[in-house]
């Protein structure tokens, strides 16, 4: 593994000098075995041994360090130097990177989030609470005006935050440019009246010269917000848009799941998220508790928790919780991650409860009020009725 | 699967009417069922019902077909369509994507490689036969100085193409300009008194303006080949040096078997490979037979047959055959792929070749004629003696 991604193949080949060696090489600074398995994790390893003995698979955690010298400061590099070839040798029945760790060089070199958690309650309006939001849907075949016209229903509700759905960014029926204007209209109307400006995050995600026209549309418009798929975008892409950028970046993580759900390849959101934070991200995905996804609520805490880790002396972004999120979750997660620095991203939560969108933004936020105030929500529930509400239709689903 | 990529969710939500989902909703084409199996593929799924019976898990193969409309000619976009959340779906123990058909209306909006096949030939000055190569070893940590005197090596022993390791970009111990210029001395120097020019894939992946600045700098030099790690970069990032670029792209896949290795999720290379063709790669790695790596020979030559099947038209790349490869794989590679459109880089067997490295360029050289010839290396090997010393250095590796 240090080998075949620093200074060393299999074999010692010339100009793989002593010296060489000592200024690149990759160091092993820890092995910590655990049990060994009978079968393999995945298909495609090699068996270096045969023995009367049955076949014992070996699995460690291991940590290696880089010189940094090996890449200099680049994200794209670092992905191939720690997410490379590795994954392919068949030296290992699985691998799985789990964390990452860098020197404070790299602040040098990418500026990371241009408003985090800061800068997006400041644009949002909302302080000492969870941003409240929700996502369009259906997801796809709305017009810009229908977006728009669900827009006034949910700005007129109280929200603080709407995205785009990630399979929607600039189709023909309904361009960026037209859905961009519609849902402004709307949002501006509303700040007008009510002093209360809804971020929306409009999904810019294409090829760069459309998402910097992109962003630009929605930044004449008035807009707070722009949101990218970041796995079908790229590093080198993403980096490139925040350098344009004058907006907050709401990071979508569709895909991850196609190297994250093995438990045995690929990379842990803990590592990937460093790359995007890094890289500028100012939102980022990270699941919900009880969500619908696969996803344990251990691993989306864990997530969750990253993002609000400094690392490098900065560099936090704020969470999004998002995936079957009703009132119902919020006291476990703000008792798991100590902190009301996240969005709360809720669609069924919100537009199907019984009292109406309104309703719904209101028992969301009846619900943080009474997990930051250590009551339990049946408590709460007794003198708030959409608390009230949202507990009767959602909690046996 | 078709539902939550397309107009659908779980439950029927207000605003989805018929006509939208008539207009938007993904059709479901065809499903083959395969044997169901009593454990899931991957952990994270949901059990639908509880039976007295053991659990099944039912296992198919599905083809969809979704509206064009829904997300316009945009690969960033697509990506997130084909290949985004459903991986995370707990409905499922297991996804991936094997294949994909795209629209006519593609050909309109990606150009596509832009020397590909033709192109690359004619640069390197290499017609009928593979373009024989090799990877500048170690990896890292050669000087410029270092890595030009091996080139020089290399390229008086007559061959075709080198190629950076993917773990070297433009580190500071050898700067791409540092290294480009003293790789293309020699180049060209070599050239002035031979006539050939040997293609050097520089390898420029990094952030746009480094790409961009990179390929410019290799151009300016006389270079006729850059190289990019396409999954470090991303889709954007590449489509975008596509349309600066002024040479081949070689295009190096680290990273896949992150989201290829487990067979029962993420993404075959015969679908991977489409997006990178679209967006520009003229060659493109397929990995080799009896590689050293864990993928079998059948997926390989798969992938490669991929590579030179047109799309759209057209939008063949040239499959780069690496890992482990030296001359005795070329039968076995003509047979299987009918086709001496390749590149056939090798490591050891060029510079551990007994007689040295322009012994070991002729041993490829005249296992690939053994091989379009129709005879064996062993018979070809009596007359050829660069390639008796192969089979006797490497064949019981």
């Amino acid at each position: 593994m240090a080998g075949e991604q620093s200074s060393g193949t299999f074999v010692t080949i010339p100009g793989e000098s002593e010296s060489l060696r000592e200024r690149h090489a990759a160091k092993v600074e820890r092995i910590t075995e655990f049990e060994p398995v009978g079968i393999p994790s995945l298909p495609g390893s090699r068996r270096i041994e045969q023995t009367a003995d049955p076949v014992k698979y070996r699995r460690a955690e291991v940590v290696l360090s880089f010189p940094l010298e090996n890449i200099g400061l680049s994200l794209p590099n670092l992905m191939t130097l720690v997410a490379g070839n590795l994954y392919e040798l068949n030296q290992f029945s699985g691998l799985r990177l789990t964390d990452i760790q860098l020197p404070s060089a790299f602040a040098n070199a990418y500026p990371g989030p241009q408003f985090g958690i800061e800068g997006t309650r400041k644009l949002a309006g909302v302080f000492n609470r969870p941003i409240i939001g929700t996502i369009i849907k259906p997801s796809v075949g709305l017009s810009p005006e229908e977006t728009a016209a669900l827009v006034k229903t949910l700005a007129e509700a109280g929200i603080d935050f709407i995205k785009d759905d990630e399979l929607i960014a600039n189709p023909p029926y309904s361009t960026l440019d037209q859905r961009v204007t519609a849902v402004m209209r709307v949002i501006n109307d509303c700040a007008d009246k009510t002093g209360k400006k809804v971020m929306y995050a409009f999904n810019i995600t294409g090829d760069i010269d459309d998402m910097l026209r992109g962003h630009d549309v929605v930044l004449k418009a008035g807009g707070t917000c722009v949101m990218v798929s970041i796995l079908s975008v790229g590093l080198a892409g993403f980096t490139y848009l925040r350098r344009h950028c004058q907006l907050p970046i709401h990071a979508h993580r569709n895909g991850w799941g196609a190297f994250a759900r093995s438990p045995w390849l690929g990379m842990s959101y803990i590592a990937y998220q460093k790359f995007w934070r890094l890289a500028g991200a100012d939102q980022m995905h990270v699941n919900g508790l009880r969500n619908k996804f696969c996803e344990s609520d251990e691993s989306v805490i864990a997530s969750a928790r990253e993002c609000l880790t400094p690392m490098l002396g900065g560099y936090t972004a704020m969470p999004v919780f998002s995936s079957g999120q009703w009132a119902g979750q919020a006291p476990d997660t703000f008792q798991a991650l100590d902190s009301v620095d996240l969005m709360y991203v809720a669609g069924g939560g919100i537009m199907a409860h019984p009292g109406g969108p309104a309703a719904g933004v209101n028992s969301l936020k009846q619900a943080w009020e009474a997990a930051t105030s250590g009551q339990t929500l049946e408590n709460y529930a007794q003198n708030h009725l959409e608390l009230q509400q949202a507990i009767e239709r959602f909690s046996h689903l």
